[in-house]
């Protein structure tokens, strides 16, 4: 046998030669391979699981008939025989020895910057590299010849088997738990050391899992993701209702209410943290572990919701100019948030745009990486404001347009808030100009059989925001309402459902368990909404000198629901290739947990954020300009090569749009 | 008049030349030289002030018919208008322009980096650079056109004013005021900045004063010194009862508390926590100031106190091998420690050397300097235990020594606390046998006639640590004690104070309203202890291999307190130079204030503490036969060179001391 022995790492390519007997994690760490290990190579948390590739590797250099480990190590049988799970074929990287020539396979679940993947195929998966780590020493005990405190040979420990020469010592609540810890189980500890500078909590022995919650505080809901820290996996979900609805349905109200009532922000910071706390305590139920594992939380949220969360009273964000307390991002410890996790929980605040532009568009931005790509990409999140960003990656705008809440179902006669019971799809026949539609909370279209009976829970209570988009494109493309937005009192001798309504005309949905028709002002509020961010839009392509964007990427609740295809047709967004107009889900969610499980996100996202130019629409004389012309429907401004490629367009609305502009800039959007 | 003047600023030295119309304060700061400001050079501070010399300065190439300064301006006339204090004859750097070539005087207390004098000629003044300063800004308001947070302005105005660049953000309760106090005041507003990194605190328009406390904490008493960290002068002072004495008398007492009592620690470490609370509630009313006006806080104790004061269980330091939790300094916020001053306040906790050797050691280090002097130099703090350093600018080793409170009055018969009433100062007449005595709290002695009426109030009531070392002496010098420690009962027939105490003799001090005699068992008390404190001496010396040292300073109150002659005539420290043996006073607490005024002395103390070598005297097998060669009076190691010549030792004792060792390095002491 030969005194040293060749080594191959796959996937890294990495190799050495190495003397037989070495440990396989030693020979992966001198040549710099990612191989994960809590443990510190004692054959206890079972991270650096290897594969010994088999077949020849003659290119390589490497003899078949040499290729071998040595065999399975007492450690090794000792962690299967205690519960530990090896995967078929598989060994401790830190427990086999090299005795020839071999090939090794580090799988991704042996890598510490493994890849978490995420469902939708044109976003980049998640690096996994969270800020909070976990670490196995034994501790040298003190003796009398060696009076060194017992946290400096805890320090010693981690900078002697970690390489963590940048400590800055411990959390004072570790401090005062130390001495106990160590002792309990035998001088042995795991760390929690978080940004690789402070120890922020220890347990006894060996601990392989700790876990963070990232959070998505909307007005309207609060949206928590537990992961397990160590695989980036989701282990469990929820949702609660933001408390402070209480205080007023949207957030100007709030504001209001903080204006009117001398400490009203203190309420509502108590009310939202104690709705997290009740969130978090909920997550962690559901997953089956405690508050007290939890070691990290992430945070976006609009700048009102930021500010209350952060205990700063929001009046400024209540008129201009709409100052920020702050830009940047924030750094906690969980426990100044009076979060109840564990004490040395840390928390991240992702920083928000602009005063109307909030942390939860960085977290949209963050997860729509529009910063990565060439493709020029369009992101909106419509909530009471639209926040949008445009741009790729030479250049990012921003801006919010006041949209009002019509979206939402707000200000609409018959509308409601996304729930069982509210219509959220409509189809009218352009020849009978009969509707059919369908509610939140059945499958069943209200033409079909079973639908009575399927509804019969719930009711038809009223109409929510994709439905009012639906609704009137529907009316639209059925000739009912025209381009500039009139109902057809012409046509109530054609359908009984046209009805008259004081001085103009409403189209009558249904009539049983409510009434729920369209008047002419709803039809009003949603062009005045649809304008604003249409507007918004314009004025950032405009910024960007561009006529024509590549994809568009609608986040939120609102993205989620309604067809892109109505949107379009009312003239929400501009004309793009459809195949390339997507809902981001809950992208703002997305991207409090990219933060959560990859530090380095932290960074990127705070730099993005730092040079997206901002556009304050109240200040751009053209934005009225924009508003105006895009009252109309679909809207005067943009082409309609895509457009009409989907949708049937009725004869008049074409002629009635302006000359189509040539698309100037026009680029396949590559996937990010 | 030429376009341009040459400006030499004394006591720097430092000159250019400057075009006419220069402000002296920005031509200071060009050339580096230290002039003090917070408003940055808005005559709103009066920190600036200088002095034009007068006279010839014809060898700096200054004609006198030229110097000139333009008169005084507008925002001088104003400043003083508004109540500043102009000293007589200076003017404001920031407002006085330059006309013609001068010679400009920075008086000390114009130098940010000023020194403040401490009252003892051996030490080094402190040079002021506190960890907290402030800054006055005047911050660019918010506009729609630059959405920059309020913060993100603040810091902006602190780099582009004052140079911080590596400002991290601010605390999350500043963010919480943030914007409220930049509204209240104009945009104008002074911020606290903690290590030139972090924004603690912020208030209004122009604040120049905030406030420190240096903590000295001991087993009996908390000693409190409120400081102005702009000037570095002790405002107010105060001192109080260690509540933690309801739970034990001394340390080990504590410890055992908390072994037998489960929560024990937490009860007393509240217990100290609400009495630093108190006491500084009471120092800050005396100096007329709020709570809210101290901005950080230093501590020093020994390492139970330490401990308690952080939380930790200290019962790790109740035996063997006595693991500190940490020998690092510590950092944190005052809210960590419970303690009540301004939210933004911070905490530095000085580091301790050892179990037994704590951070009041570190803070008499820091005080006494022995790591900057070619002295070999031999620090003792002595209470329940001695701590003991010796070294110098080469090397340095430290040890704990169990004396025991024999010193501080326990365990003697007639012991009791330094307090009124307790006999402090004693002399016997070696002819007649007979002694006189001082009380605390009386100016005269026993044998003046206005004794009796002076001590109506408190009686005798005890005798406390330093009148026990001189009275045991006296008895030594007057031969009623031989050298091995027997009070000698053949003198019963000469003085009837000698009296028969079982199979033993007493020497009887006082019996009137108290018995106060001194027993053979107080005898053997006090020569254990004065053992255990030489023999703990004698180890540091065989460890540097050195026979005497050339300064000795006792800290702490039983340091204060004896006569340093005595306690060589009983053998408590090595032979020396009785003009070199001389009281720290509190050196404990000038540590703790040396810390809080010159941040740069943190890393000083800790790098020192680090080189500091550790002697465990219970490992030590010499120590033993140190401790039996040193119950003897004096003792039998030493030399009796500057004894003998201070003292009229009796023959015998001469004569029953061992060879005297020669002095085998011996060298003047340095003023450090």
């Amino acid at each position: 046998m030969p005194d040293e022995a060749f080594v191959l790492f796959m996937p890294s390519g990495r190799r050495g030669r190495f003397p037989v007997g070495t440990p396989l994690l030693q020979a992966a760490r001198s040549l710099g391979v990612d191989v994960d290990s809590v443990c510190g190579g004692r054959a206890l948390c079972g991270r650096c699981q290897i594969l010994l590739c088999e077949g020849e590797f003659a290119k390589h250099g490497i003899s078949s008939t040499t290729a071998s480990l040595a065999p399975q190590s007492d450690d090794e049988r000792r962690f299967v025989a205690q519960g530990g799970y090896l995967a078929p074929g598989r060994r401790l990287a830190c427990s086999a020895l090299v005795r020839g020539d071999v090939v090794i396979d580090v799988p991704p679940d042996s890598q510490v910057h493994r890849q978490v993947v995420r469902k939708r195929a044109e976003v980049h998966d998640i690096e996994l590299d969270p800020a909070i780590r976990l670490y196995y020493i034994e501790v040298q005990q003190p003796d009398m010849h060696d009076p060194a405190g017992d946290l400096r040979r805890v320090l010693e420990a981690l900078e002697f088997e970690w390489g963590l020469s940048d400590l800055d010592g411990c959390d004072l609540y570790v401090l005062t738990r130390l001495q106990k810890t160590l002792r309990e189980a035998n001088w042995c500890l795991t760390a929690a050391v978080y940004e690789g500078r402070r120890i922020v909590a220890v347990w006894p022995g060996l601990r392989d899992r700790v876990y963070g919650l990232a959070l998505d505080l909307g007005s309207t809901t609060i949206a928590a993701h537990l992961c397990d820290l160590s695989t980036g996996d989701v282990v469990a979900a929820g949702g609660a209702m933001n408390p402070q609805i209480r205080f007023g349905e949207d957030l100007m109200s709030r504001v209001s209410y903080v204006m009117m009532n001398p400490g009203g922000d203190a309420e509502m910071t108590r009310a939202v943290r104690g709705a997290i706390n009740a969130l978090a305590a909920e997550v962690t139920a559901q997953a089956g572990i405690d508050l007290v594992d939890v070691l990290e939380v992430t945070l976006v949220g609009n700048p009102v919701m930021h500010h209350l969360l952060l205990g700063v009273d929001p009046v400024e964000l209540g008129g201009a100019p709409f100052a920020l307390a702050t830009d940047c991002a924030l750094r906690l410890s969980a426990s100044e948030l009076d979060l109840t996790l564990n004490p040395g929980a840390r928390a991240y605040v992702l920083p928000c745009i602009a005063g109307h532009v909030g942390a939860d568009m960085a977290g949209v931005v963050l997860s729509e990486q529009p910063h990565l790509t060439d493709a020029m990409t369009l992101v909106v999140d419509v909530g009471t404001n639209a926040e949008i960003v445009l741009g790729n990656r030479q250049r990012l705008v921003a801006c919010s347009s006041p949209t009002g809440p019509a979206f939402e179902g707000a200000q609409i006669s018959g509308g409601q808030r996304a729930a069982p019971g509210a219509i959220e799809r409509v189809r009218i026949d352009p020849n009978t100009l009969e509707p059919r539609f369908k509610i939140i909370g059945c499958e069943h279209w209200s033409d079909e059989p079973d639908f009575e009976s399927a509804i019969s829970a719930t009711g038809v209570s009223g109409i929510c925001g994709s439905g009012i988009i639906e609704v009137i494109a529907e009316m639209y493309l059925a000739g009912i309402i025209r381009s500039d937005g009139v109902i057809d009192g012409s046509l109530a001798s054609r359908n009984a459902r046209i009805i008259e309504d004081g001085r103009t005309f409403a189209y009558s949905l249904y009539a049983d368990t409510a009434d729920i028709r369209i008047t002419q002002n709803d039809v009003r509020a949603i062009q005045l909404a649809k304008a604003a961010l249409y507007a918004g839009v314009r004025l950032l392509m405009d910024r960007l000198r561009i006529d024509a964007v590549d994809r568009i990427r609608l986040a939120g609740a609102f993205g989620s629901h309604i067809d892109v295809k109505y949107a379009m047709v009312l003239g929400l967004i501009p004309d793009c290739d459809l195949n390339y107009v997507t809902s981001a889900g809950n992208a703002a969610g997305t991207g409090a947990r990219i933060t959560l499980l990859d530090r380095r996100a932290r960074d990127e996202i705070e730099a993005v954020v730092r040079r997206i130019e901002k556009v304050e629409t109240a200040l751009e004389a053209r934005f009225q300009a924009h508003f105006v012309e895009a009252m109309a429907i679909p809207h005067k401004s943009a082409s309609f090569e895509h457009l009409a490629r989907a949708v049937p367009l009725p004869a008049p609305s074409l002629a009635a749009a302006a000359t189509p502009a040539t698309t100037g800039r026009r680029r396949r959007p590559r996937r990010a």
